[in-house]
């Protein structure tokens, strides 16, 4: 099975957890929006599919994933298809729903990231929103980080196989997708990230243990990953940060 | 199976999309937090079971479901294990992981619509967010509802079999959350839906459809059913609606 990603080209955003999760499988996959739209692929390609999709299937938004016949939207939808399929979930149905439930958590966190610096409407752009931006990142920084890390943290503490995966005892989709949290919260806020992290130090092994796998490093180190950016959902504006 | 539901007891909020399957199910369950602290039950055993759940699994925060042993959190991956078991979702797979699907994208639009009155932060009352709420709620009115409810009204045309549901041929709880949320934007917002209505009647009509149905007219009509608040998601503060 060839997967086919469709994402926004140009940055991370949501489709760098289903990146990480392809990547580390080691599976066979197609950018397609990152891919010429000569060759009947690039974002047109994405965006035809967006307007049709099999049996009625629409997508609200990107990303989405072709698996044959099927057309999946919402990113932790496809992590919770593609899980079994790649082996990075554990097998039995509770253990499935678990890793489900911490990765919407994720998304609820993810979604909170982009706000922090459009908390007014997407539609405008950052320069038009910044004193209020200024605000509400003050708020997530101080409550809402260390809620949520606070959180997984308590979550890997918990775990009856250790405190080294966040479901079971070996890695999961869920352990990469933490990565890419931390990585992202570590660019978009260094200064409060350093004064913060020492909080958490099962997650902070967990990160470090990811990017020395061997695919996940050859992958970061890859043409394949993008960068964080002032594109992306995480974003780092200095005076969004701790003074 | 009795399951328990544990949901803040007086606000609608994420639990009422639970509730709904609950009742259209005619399943038994307990709406635990609503019940006497004295017999074991109300908010306490509630904060109770978030401290220390069984196999570690955390729920981040209300709504979670006990279903036997197992502790079960975030709306729709309640609705996901509920589904099945309520009679509420297709058999096929392709079925479920559409219904949910669109079950988070329904997950996106609540979020924004709290983030309409609490735009800088949940910590903080609407009174000292106002100016920006209503900054907010003029973006979230006029581009987000628009954007959102257009994609509904699409994803039941395509329906291949027919525009009365979402999901197949049948109600499932992707429906009886489309109408909590046809009901939440009309309370919070009643002269802009006013406006607007015309322009979703599929959505009209599966909300009526869903409204009279025996199980679900005996809910609304009993008091069981908590009333929309300013307290709750969905809230109406009239200078945030258009004018």
């Amino acid at each position: 099975m060839v997967y086919e990603l469709y994402y926004w080209p140009s940055i991370q955003g949501r489709g760098e957890f289903i990146r990480l999760a392809l990547e580390e499988a080691g599976a066979r996959y197609i950018d397609v929006a990152r891919m010429p739209a000569r060759a009947g692929m690039g974002v047109p390609a994405m965006m035809r599919l967006m307007e049709k999709a099999p049996a009625g299937r629409l997508p609200y938004a990107p990303p989405f994933l072709r698996a044959g016949t099927r057309v999946i939207a919402q990113t932790a939808n496809i992590l919770l298809f593609l899980g079994p399929r790649l082996g990075l979930v554990p097998k039995a149905d509770e253990s499935r729903l678990w890793a489900h439930q911490l990765q919407l958590t994720m998304a609820d966190l993810v979604a909170e990231v982009h706000d922090a610096h459009h908390p007014i409407a997407g539609s405008l752009y950052y320069e038009e929103q910044k004193r209020e931006a200024r605000r509400r990142a003050g708020h997530f920084r101080t409550e809402r980080v260390p809620q949520y890390l606070g959180y997984f943290e308590r979550a890997l503490a918990a775990n009856p196989r250790g405190g080294r995966h966040l479901v079971g005892g070996s890695l999961s989709y869920v352990d990469l997708s933490m990565f890419q949290v931390l990585e992202g919260l570590d660019y978009a806020f260094p200064r409060e990230m350093r004064r913060i992290r020492r909080r958490y130090p099962l997650l902070m092994a967990l990160r470090q243990r990811v990017k020395e796998r061997p695919r996940i490093a050859a992958y970061l180190a890859s043409d394949r990953r993008l960068p964080f950016s002032t594109e992306g959902i995480f974003r780092y504006y200095p005076e969004l940060d701790r003074t």
